[in-house]
């Protein structure tokens, strides 16, 4: 019986992409993958798909292609360069989903190129996306789209595939699916450094790291990649589930992103010199939540020796660890939101898109709608915020252990103390980002 | 022939107190010397010195004290815990002075508790110093001396002894000195960094470290500790010329220092992280110089092997270091003459001491009068440091190299140019520590 859906061409087979791409086999399209590493296009062979050896073999016949590399750059290479390149075979009227992360600036060069090249027929729409190896395999990844209305229709059926009901049309044209990616991405960095960084912390102190990570988890210092990374460290696991590097990549985007917006990034900053470290140390390749032997480097396997102690846990040591992921985490909200606004995008949207994706924190699903409504119902002050982070930072440097991340939060809602805020609700630490036009996020008069 | 000069008791005889020790015995004082480590005594008896195993003993008929241990911690127990406590045997109006680095509270926490005990005859002179080993021993330290009138008057011939002209008599009382020694560990703390993230970049950018130090020294980007710690790094030295464990505490009171300030120090805090991962890796009783090996975890002694390189000097790559250093100095520049003057200080004294001590770097000799005289002749704007420190910190992020110090600068400068100051010259830095009550160093209108 042969498939009645179209054919599908996929480039990049990696973690995230062999799971995006077998999902669309399982919902019987004929799928034929591209990838550099050959046991990935054995593997993918075994699970229905058709593997071919090169991008212009891959995308022969196909209306549906999607790039799934792991850089910008890798697409530019497998469209375009020499003779193997797809840009040779591509169908007429071919539909280009781009789910790579990139740099702004770099969906609208490959349109640009294409026209060039008298491709004008090809439409392009900007796609990266959000969610993990899971949520890919199972076709429920978060989706930026962004694109021209023709392009997005196109696509729309094979999006809906990938995504489900996570599929977000953003206004804005090429680039603005990106951007979203950007912002949400401020979050995941800083998420997946305080995870390490807090685990850590966990460890320094000597704490059971099991039942602390269940406290934790159910604690406000919650986020979904502190969710989602943790249990790797828990046990004996040396799988890739991402690579240190592309959340390296990530970051250096965010933080690219914030130098052409001329926009501050304290904690995405932060966050890049840690990973820059793990990367010198030479964890590139490993599991992101190896991280946390950078901060453990006479001990990098403590968390893990942790996992099965029998101590009891000290609720007040790990009330320290709570207060650093929540302070973190709120500073990190209001950093993602502002470069938002700063870049453009719709406010709600990417409140909408961030708190049911990969970027989620408690305290960004809590505090977040604040900025929104102009309503500042905190209970607590950006004065409580430093005096809790401030209790976290003392017993750190008794111990002589890094908190990178939590140490620039300090800063940051001290700086927005001495600029008169210290009895506002913690939330109006989103007006250190003030510019000479006023707050980005105004408070509601009451 | 008997020395005609009065009886000094000693008490600290480590890297620093050992020269001051000396030097005061060279003087033909009389000196008895305590420290705990036994070796240490033996060579300060070889020196002249008379060794004594006790506080109690040691402080014996001698009517000037010096303390130079390690911490306020040290002094208190030294001073105050158990039987050969030397406030036993504290000769009636002694002159004490506390030449170690404390928290700004501890002085006048001693004097209290002297007067608690019946010994308010004691006279006690808060005298915190700085200069390294080479001062130390030649009796040109630089000390910052505060307390009562009387208590100065007694010590002074002491002080002079071991400062020559470099000795600053602080107003302000108990604490004075303490807090000048503060503001000016904020810079030291900095730069020895800075010297290690500086000396590590040029590393990892293959240059050559000989010359790229000598070309290095004499450009803007240039500091005190950045010409003293260098040269320890480009020859097989293990001498433990100041351990990293001494400017972790230093950094540490600097720290506490913002926070019972209510004022955000990015740069001390960065900075502070950075030691704190060094003590993690067990770096903490090594000469501070050793610090760059954090930064090359693949190839800690790359500084070293590239002293004999025989490569020529890129100067292009050179002036990426150059001017991460600079935008470094100059940001840790505002950050320290911000703190003393929200702590109190005097600004003008402030710059006269740092610039003539440890804290000293081009930029803060450079730019540091434009603050205290309104007079903001800066060639460079806000923006051209952005653009300078986004230069080498995207050059670093393609070599996965970490500029913990030089990625928050950039930041800082971002924060000030979203601020309004893009345009005005570069020591318009400051006024991201503006309070409510307006900037705490104005510039004159022309």
């Amino acid at each position: 019986m042969a498939s009645q859906k179209p054919k599908i061409a996929f480039l990049g087979l990696g973690a995230m992409g062999f799971g995006m791409a077998t999902n669309l086999v399982k919902l019987s399209h004929p799928v034929t993958g591209f990838d550099v590493w050959a046991p990935t296009l054995q593997r993918f062979s075994a699970a229905g798909g058709t593997p071919s050896t090169t991008p212009r073999e891959c995308v022969r016949d196909a209306p549906y292609v999607v790039f799934m590399v792991a850089t910008a750059a890798q697409i530019m290479s497998a469209l375009f360069e020499g003779e193997d390149a797809a840009v040779k075979e591509l169908k007429q009227g071919a539909s280009l989903m781009l789910c790579s992360t990139g740099p702004p600036e770099y969906v609208p060069l490959i349109q640009k190129k294409l026209k060039e090249l008298g491709r004008g027929d090809v439409l392009v729409v900007d796609a990266p996306v959000s969610g993990g190896t899971i949520r890919a395999a199972n076709g429920t990844l978060s989706i930026f789209a962004a694109g021209e209305e023709k392009a997005l229709k196109a696509a729309d059926p094979i999006l809906k595939d990938m995504a489900g009901n996570n599929l977000w049309i953003i206004p804005g044209g090429h680039g603005a699916g990106t951007n979203v990616k950007m912002v949400h991405q401020v979050l995941a960095g800083i998420h997946i450094v305080m995870t390490s960084e807090a685990m850590g912390f966990v460890a320094k102190l000597g704490l059971p790291s099991k039942s602390a990570f269940e406290a934790l988890k159910a604690s406000e210092g919650s986020s979904w990649m502190f969710e989602n990374r943790t249990p790797h460290m828990l046990v004996e696991d040396k799988t890739v589930y991402s690579a240190l590097n592309i959340i390296v990549k990530d970051v250096g985007i965010v933080t690219a992103g914030g130098r052409s917006a001329h926009f501050p990034l304290f904690l995405s900053s932060a966050a890049e010199q840690v990973l820059a470290s793990s990367v010198s140390a030479g964890l590139g390749l490993v599991d992101d939540a190896n991280l946390v032997g950078l901060y453990l480097p006479q001990d990098p396997t403590a968390v893990l020796k942790l996992a099965s102690s029998a101590e009891s846990l000290s609720i007040e040591k790990l009330k320290l660890v709570e207060k650093a992921m929540a302070g973190v985490h709120l500073a990190a909200a209001a950093e993602a939101m502002c470069l938002g606004a700063k870049v453009g995008l719709d406010s709600k949207t990417m409140f909408a898109i961030i708190s049911t994706a990969a970027g989620a924190s408690k305290m960004f699903v809590e505090k977040a709608p604040m900025w929104l409504s102009g309503e500042w119902t905190s209970g607590k002050t950006i004065d409580d915020v430093v005096a809790e982070l401030t209790e976290a930072i003392e017993e750190a440097n008794k111990l002589k252990y890094p908190l990178n991340l939590a140490g620039t939060a300090l800063q940051l809602f001290q700086l927005a103390s001495l600029k008169g805020f210290g009895k506002d609700p913690d939330v109006a630490i989103a007006r250190i980002w003030d510019g000479p036009k006023g707050p980005l996020f105004p408070r509601k008069s009451s």
